[in-house]
């Protein structure tokens, strides 16, 4: 007969991997179904729906602490962050300068910073450095940025929090040392700065001022909106910008395209949202997430290890290597019944890897491989990390003999999404 | 007192522009809003999301008469056309052809060609020409298009059927005297050939084997889908591929970005929709059409002139120069109440033009400044025509007392977005 524990659905705990869309924002979508007009058109239907762009580009902007036409839509965080690379790039080029562009970024960046950087190199149109993080902290060292910087150098991007360790990176100190760097050296030139704020919005204050970056992606389906996103150009009109999709000359000949209105207007309905609880999600994500880490730590003593604890991280997020387990993270969740979590590492491929983002920031290959990250939600309770807890308790004991008892347990689960 | 004229909406003949939501489509859309799961993790919320991608993308397939591995979703017309562009170029560098790659497109394209070409050429990327279409049948000749053809030549692309004139273009032949040329010249690279069908689909069959075309261009908001669209590779794995948006490796590593799972999930809504009901659906558009022709042929008589009324054109098109009107199609729009349609020119810039496409397709700039596109849709009806026609007849009645009188009547109202 089926336990108590395995009638209850399991608990989602990936929230960084996606959200579900805030009832907010579902209506606003489903009634923006209506508002079908090209916006480009200056019908009535179509002036109906640039206006309801307009009012979710202010609620964007009033998020992040910008102009509304700082606000560029986008159809997500891999396109807005692709484009802020290309842009640089052009930006180099439309100067005149004469060495090839190179850009500054870390090793620990979302695969939509690091797969293009790579194609860029190839195609041999840039030069790139991976800036290593500091090994204990998980933190990008501002120093370490600076000393990356060459005359070359176009754009420095650090992502704002990253997605599998939850470390916040100090973006405002990165910003100020490139610019001192570029004033004691003289530069003609701007170096333009950019952050990959995906996993920040609606987990912290995400304030594109107080970060003094140029640019800034979102992406809103990480934070309870659609699957859209947006660059961020802060001070549109004196920070250089050319597009990346060339067409109808929408967005202010910026982003060409039809407008998705029905997804804009989610996406501004989603930032009114963080604008009005973003204070009390946040309180609830870090008590749940101490709770939990609490918990782990009282029930399963030496046996896990909390990346990065005393970082400054997302509050919503833990990075749990399970040290005593004689298998890997992907093997436990396989095997666990009460959750979905993720790893860094691809489990539902044939070759297993470690994740490349733990390894870079200086989790050892043993304990990467036994870590899984846990991401807690606005719906995540008390109730939902007890029962997580009970039975990561009783996987770790089981481990303790041997894998061939964990691997007779349970069906297989293991999750990629990040 | 209003009239019963002014009492009833003003009717909508700007489907070209973009259409409504279907109601199926809608549907769909928001019960996919609850299939939130990242489509990359092997959780059931995931597994979920994956799934109906799959469906939808089969919808797609079938509708085009392709496989549904050859559908790959992009956020719109406008970025697969961008795509097509780049790959064709980057197919050129990866097979060491030594010399600059060369595309070959017409003069009547949608800006979502011309406009990344152009930015092409001044990137000193590649080098574009621009054929001209045949003046008398709007009709781009596959013979000029072999003559244009180089060593070099890289990507033919020609779109399917017009926006503007609704001139359906010989995208077939142009693909066999393309491959022709090859065979001829013993070239040891293949000519890629794509064709934007944005403004077909929906109105005409369009089987992306019977034209023949590797890569094809969808736009699902031109038939009563979402904003999104797909880039059609047909015979993936055979075709060559190259990602534009690079990042997570969704799309089967061929276009990166968490999926808009909703939005996908109503383009195959959109797609089944009419793989039902397209023949009815044309059936119905050709029959107003046509009578909308007829009618001002007979209530206008020679003061109208339909162009390309002989050419193979939408079903759903009409492009209607008013050549006796002493004023121009901006301003006529702007004075009729009774319906919405558009000029390709833009009536609100301050600068009107004369549409690029008209002239380049070889109307005079004097009835090209004249034209007013009307595109009719699923939900015209035949009094909606009657009005329509009643207004024109009165309108082009008065404009022969000058635009003193005309200017006189009603508030402004004129379109753009195409
Ligand atoms: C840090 C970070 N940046 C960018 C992205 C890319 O977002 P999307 O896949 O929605 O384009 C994600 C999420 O996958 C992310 O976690
Ligand atoms: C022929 C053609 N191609 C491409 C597009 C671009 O579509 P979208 O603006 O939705 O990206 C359109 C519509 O605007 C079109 O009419």
């Amino acid at each position: 007969m089926a336990t108590y524990l395995e009638e209850q659905s399991p608990v989602y705990l990936d929230y960084n991997a996606t959200t579900p869309v805030d009832e907010s924002v579902k209506k606003a979508i489903f009634s923006a179904l209506d508002l079908w007009g090209n916006p480009s058109s200056a019908c009535p239907l179509g002036t109906q729906a640039k206006t309801a762009i307009d009012i979710a580009r202010t609620s964007v902007g009033k998020l992040l602490n910008v102009a509304a036409n700082d606000v560029i839509f986008t159809s997500g965080g891999t396109e807005a962050n692709n484009w802020v690379l290309h842009l640089a790039v052009k930006v180099h080029k439309s100067e005149g300068r004469e060495g090839k562009p190179h850009i500054v970024t870390t090793t620990i960046e979302h695969p939509a910073i690091i797969e293009p950087l790579k194609e860029l190199v190839k195609d041999n149109i840039c030069d790139v450095t991976f800036v290593p993080v500091d090994q204990a902290s998980g933190k990008v060292d501002p120093g370490a940025i600076v000393r990356s910087l060459t005359k070359d150098t176009c754009l420095v991007t650090v992502m704002l929090a990253n997605n599998e360790t939850g470390v916040i990176q100090p973006i405002a100190e990165i910003c100020d040392a490139v610019r001192r760097y570029a004033k004691e050296e003289q530069l003609k030139h701007r170096i333009l700065t950019h952050t990959d704020a995906a996993q920040a919005v609606g987990k912290i204050p995400v304030d594109a001022q107080q970060l003094k970056v140029d640019y800034l992606t979102i992406v809103g389906h990480k934070f309870y909106g659609p699957r859209i996103g947006a660059l961020i150009a802060r001070g549109i009109g004196t920070v250089p910008m050319f597009p990346f999709l060339f067409g109808g000359g929408q967005e202010r000949n910026l982003r060409a395209g039809t407008e998705n209105v029905p997804m804009i207007v989610g996406l501004g309905a989603a930032a009114e949202c963080i604008s009005a609880h973003g204070q009390s999600h946040m309180n609830h994500l870090r008590t749940l997430r101490d709770y939990f880490e609490a918990e782990i730590g009282e029930k399963l003593g030496d046996a896990v290890v909390v990346n990065f604890q005393s970082s400054n991280r997302l509050p919503n997020t833990s990075s749990v290597a399970f040290r005593k387990i004689d298998t890997t993270a992907c093997d436990l969740l396989a095997k666990c019944k009460t959750f979905y979590a993720s790893t860094g590492a691809a489990c539902h491929s044939n070759a297993p890897k470690t994740s490349a983002v733990l390894l870079a920031s200086g989790v050892s290959e043993d304990l990467a491989s036994k870590t899984v990250r846990f991401s807690i939600g606005r719906e995540t309770t008390k109730e939902d990390i007890d029962r997580v807890v009970s039975e990561l308790k009783a996987m770790t004991f089981l481990s303790k003999y041997g894998s061939s008892l964990l691997n007779s347990i349970g069906i297989g689960k293991s999750i990629g999404g990040f």
